[in-house]
C-alpha cells in the first residue's frame, strides 16, 4: 500500500460501519425479492396453493442460507479494524455471489427439485462459502489481533470446513436423488442456526 | 453459552445497532414491494381505475399491519443490551413471516376479497404475531431489567394477547362473511395505531 | 402521554436516527424500483428506444419530487429531539403516500401524458405534501424550539404553501391540455430544486 | 448561501452520515435489481441456462462498475466535511444517472451484446461519470483541505480522466466490433478495482 493520500483506508471503524451499511442493504434486498418468486395463484383454491409447495421450500431453504451469511458476516465485521482495498472487494464478490442465490432458487421452485436444478441450486450456494473464506482471511490477517480472535478464526474455519465437505457430498448424492442433495444444504443450513453449545467444542 | 470466542454475543449496542439496520431494510422492502401489485391498467378510465380498490384496499391494510410491527420492533430493541445467537434467529423468523405478507396482500387483492383468500390472509398476518412473541420473551429475559422494563413487557404482552384474540375471533366471522373477517384485522390494526391514551391503563 | 414504561418515546436522538433509517430505505426503494417501469423494448433500434420518452420523462419528474421530499426530509429532522406516537405515525403516512408515487408514474408514462393520467399524477403527488404539513407540524411542537427553528419552520411553511398554490393550479389547466399540468409540476419541482439565494428571502 | 435558518447545512458529519445512508440503500438496490434480468429458463436443461450467458455477462459487468463507484463514493465522503444544497442535489444527480445502468445492463443483455445495444450501454455508463466529476469538484472545494485531501482529490482526478479517455475509446471501436466496445468498458472496471500499487504513482 503506497498509498499517499488518506483515502478511507486508515479511518477505522467508522470505515468499517459503511461497509457493514451497504452490506446490510444487499442482503436484506437479496432475502426479500426471493419472495417475489411466490407468484399467487390466478384462481382460488387450496389446491392451487397447494402446488407452490416446492418454491415455498426452497425459498425457505435460501432464506436461512442467506440469513446465515448475514449472521457470520455480523461476527466476522467484529474483528475488522479497518477498510482496505481488499476488505472492500473481497465483500463486493461475496455479496455479488449472494446475489445469485434468488435466480437459483427461482430455478429450483419453478422446476421442482429436479437433479439439474437441484445441481445448479448447489453449485450456485458453494459460491458464497469460497468467497466468505477469503474475506475471512483478510480480516484474519488485517483485523483484531490477539488469542481470542485467533481462537475466533479457528473455530469458523473448522466449522467452515466441516459445514463444505457436508455440503459437497450433497453433489454426487444428487445423481441418486434430487432430495439426498437438498437433505444434505439443509443439514448445513441447520448445523450454522443450531443455538451454541457443547457442540462448538468439537471445533476448537 | 460455552463460546470461548469473542464472536459479536458480547459487544453490547453496537451489535444491536447492526440488527436494527438490518431488519429495517428489510421491513423498507417488505412494505414497498407491496405497491408493485397496484398495476396500472393497460387503458386509461376512471372505471378501470376504480376496478383497483380490492388491491388498494388490501395494500393498506398490509401497510398499516407491517408498519405496526416495525414501531412495536422500534421500540422492544430499545430494551435490548446485547446480541444473542437466540435473538438473531428469534429476529430472522419474525423477518420471514412478515416478507410471507406481501404474498397473501396480493392473493387477498387479487381475488377480491374471497373467503379463502381471506382466510390465508388472516393465518398469514398470525405468523408474525407467535414470532414476536418469542422475540419478545428472549428480550425481556436477556434486555433491560428493573419495574419499567417489566412494566413495558407486561403491559405489550397482555395488548398483545388481546390484539391476537380479536384477530382470532375473525376467523370463524370470515365463514360468515369475509368482511367480517377483514374487519376484525382492520381494527386489530387501529387498535395498535391509536395514540397512547388513559385507554393503555387497561392493560397495565 | 400516559404511558408509564420507558418505550422508546423518551429516548432522544437515537430513537430519531433509526426512523431516519427506515425513512431512508423506504424513499431509497420507493426512488429505485420507478426505473423498472423503463422495461427494455424487445427489439432493437433507436425509434424503440426513442418511443419510451413518456416513461423517461415520468421517471425524470417522480425522481425529482421524491428526491425533494427526501431532501426536505432529512432537514426536517435535525430538528426532531425525541420519537413520539404521533411523529412515527405521520411519518408512516408520509411514507405510505410517497409509495404510491411509482404507481402513479407508471400509469401516466404509459399512458403518454393522457389527460386523466395526468390528474391522478397530480392528485397522487399533493398527498405527500399534505403528509409532510402534518408531519412538520409535528416537529415544530414537539422539536427544538426558538427562534432558529421558529425562523426555518415558518419559511418551510411558505414556501410549501407557495409549491402546492403553483401545483394546484396544474389541475385545472390540465383540462386545456395535460402538459400545462405537468408544466406546473415540473416548476415546483425546480423551485424545490434551486439553490438557496436571495430568492429564499421572499419567504422569511 | 443567505440562509438565515440552522436547515441542516451546518450540522456536519452527523448529515453527512445520513446522505451516505440513503446513497447506501440506493446503490444496493441498483446493484440487486439487476440480477431479476436473470429469469430462469423455463425448461430444464444445461442448453437453456448456457444461453443466459450474455445476460450474465453483462450483469457481472454492470456489477463491477456500480461497485467502483460505490467504493469511489465512500472514500470521498470521508473528505466531505457539511452537508450543503449543491452537495446534496449532484449525489442525488449521481444516483440518478445510476439507477439507469440497470435498464442498460437488460438491453445490453436482451440483445447479446448488438453494436446499438452496446452503444446505448457505453454511454448509458457515462453519465455516472459526469455526475463524479461534479459531486467531487464540490467536495473538493467545501469538504476536508490540506495537503493530504489535496493529493488524493489530484490523484483521482488523473485517474478518472485516463479511465474516461479509456472508455471513451469504446466508443468509435463499437462500430468496429461491439466486442471491442465492450473490452474497454472492462479494462477501465478492471483499472479501480486493481489493488492500489506503485501503478498508482502515475498518477500522483
Amino acid at each position: 500500500m503506497s498509498d499517499p493520500a488518506p483515502s478511507g483506508d486508515e479511518e477505522g471503524r467508522p470505515g468499517i460501519g459503511r461497509v457493514e451499511a451497504f452490506s446490510d442493504g444487499v442482503v436484506a434486498i437479496i432475502v426479500t425479492i426471493m419472495v417475489l418468486e411466490l407468484h399467487p395463484p390466478e384462481t382460488v383454491g387450496w389446491d392451487k396453493l397447494w402446488a407452490l409447495w416446492p418454491v415455498m421450500l426452497a425459498y425457505v431453504l435460501s432464506y436461512a442460507y442467506v440469513a446465515i451469511y448475514w449472521v457470520n458476516h455480523h461476527r466476522l465485521f467484529t474483528h475488522a479494524t479497518h477498510v482496505t482495498n481488499g476488505l472492500i472487494w473481497a465483500n463486493m464478490v461475496l455479496l455479488f455471489t449472494l446475489s445469485l442465490v434468488p435466480f437459483a432458487t427461482a430455478y429450483l421452485g419453478e422446476h421442482h427439485f429436479h437433479r439439474d436444478a437441484t445441481l445448479l441450486y448447489l453449485a450456485t450456494l458453494l459460491l458464497p462459502s469460497l468467497a466468505y473464506v477469503r474475506l475471512q482471511s483478510i480480516i484474519r490477517r488485517t483485523g483484531k489481533q490477539g488469542p481470542a480472535a485467533e481462537a475466533y478464526h479457528r473455530q469458523m474455519t473448522r466449522k467452515g470446513l466441516f459445514a463444505t465437505l457436508l455440503y459437497l457430498a450433497g453433489i454426487p448424492l444428487s445423481f441418486l436423488s434430487p432430495w439426498l442433495g437438498i437433505a444434505c444444504a439443509a443439514l448445513v443450513a441447520l448445523f450454522w442456526c443450531m443455538p451454541k453449545s457443547s457442540f462448538d467444542r468439537l471445533f476448537d
